[in-house]
């Protein structure tokens, strides 16, 4: 068996989300699917981050196991081609270490979130951002977001289906930039609790519509309680960006373009 | 009757491009349609740039004269109703002065072309973009762009079908700039010729493969042959981004907002 490293790229809309599930077209049913017809045979695919429904990635990681002898190259292809009707595609693969994981040997999880901010809704970009009409304070949600950096009990962000051992998660970047009507969020953590990015932006947006100050971030992490922060922001403006692995860590093939 | 300054964004596919045709819905037909529901009888509408099939817009602009009395504002609201089904919508609206006109007094237009620079297909940017699997050189590229800048004859570069009177236009913009695997031309004009833009890119993009030096833009202008240029890029990574009025024109009425 090799262990294969995929990145992969999706639109959210017409899956119920990454994991499979009895209510709908996965985005893990549609790539194990087009992997399974390769390998002539079920195949099972593990995922950095389980996206949920409606939510974009440009980077989502996978891992799996095949028997059939292929070329990464070959099988980047191979697949692209079983997924061409949909919105799904592999940007890039890899060989890796028997022992690698998509999911427990991530070091780094990257997420955007994009908020369109102008009175009309958008057009171009309709479909992979959150449109919000009125002008945001860019300054106080940015101040915002500096409280959310580093380590906190994240209790108050947190979906309350969320199965997360540990709601204690440190954020290593928290930013918001503006390029012209849209305002764009980003996020670094080693994993994040489920919903834990839309909560937080949900929040922030409060924050830049003046409906409470950049200060209040302070006494929501202090609450520890969901019912105190904002709204959870919609899944369309959210996109899983990038994956980091540790190229150090016992598992990984040196050389096997990780 | 009163004149109106509108500004238009939409995604040209479903579309055979910005001007009424026998063959098919035209953008100019729905938005057309749309304003005359409001007004309760025909209206023409003018265009600052008729964008051909396929080809995007963020700020179109359009002019208008509609008998019936309605805020700019609530026109706008009216108008994004009746449009909601197609991709096209309302970005901008304000009332012009009598003889203003949004394609004679434009001053100048902005075109960006993306490239998408990756060898897997492209997913998020699927429609917007031309995919160019092979590596460019950028550095290249941009020499060949900073051979387009300024006043030419660009027969070159202009489609047979083109009516324009003269062939010689200048470009006060034309640069390249790369965003991750996008790679975005930028156009500046007071006009363009037609297919000018796609057919500048596609000659460019040959010299990012290598398949021709930069320096033989200057044949490619001094020959004045269309024949002797590059291929024509394809309209999906085509967008007009804005235009420009002069506000101290005669026509233009102080205040209104254009």
């Amino acid at each position: 068996m090799t262990r294969f490293k995929m990145t992969i790229s999706y639109h959210g809309k017409n899956y119920v989300g990454w994991q499979r599930q009895e209510n709908g077209l996965s985005v893990q049913q549609v790539i194990e699917e087009a992997i399974a017809k390769i390998e002539g045979a079920p195949v099972v695919i593990h995922a950095a981050g389980r996206t949920d429904s409606g939510v974009h990635a440009a980077g989502q990681v996978i891992s799996f196991d095949m028997a059939r002898a292929i070329a990464p190259e070959k099988l980047l292809q191979a697949v692209n081609y079983h997924l061409k009707p949909n919105l799904i595609g592999v940007v890039d693969c890899a060989v890796a270490a028997a022992d690698w994981h998509a999911r427990f040997s991530a070091t780094r999880r990257d997420y955007g979130y994009r908020v369109f901010n102008r009175a009309s809704p958008p057009v171009l970009e309709r479909g992979l951002v959150w449109h919000v009409p009125k002008k945001l304070d860019v300054t106080a949600m940015q101040a915002a977001m500096a409280l959310l950096l580093g380590q906190h009990d994240f209790t108050s962000f947190r979906a309350t289906e969320c199965q997360a051992k540990s709601p204690i998660k440190t954020l290593t970047h928290a930013d918001v930039s503006v390029m012209g009507e849209a305002i764009d969020f980003f996020f670094s953590a080693r994993s994040f609790l489920h919903h834990q990015v839309r909560n937080m932006v949900g929040t922030v947006v409060e924050v830049g519509k003046g409906k409470r100050p950049a200060d209040d971030i302070k006494k929501i992490l202090a609450a520890k309680d969901r019912a105190v922060a904002g709204i959870t922001a919609p899944a369309q403006g959210l996109c899983l960006l990038k994956v980091y692995y540790d190229p150090d860590e016992p598992g990984h093939e040196p050389g096997a373009g990780l």
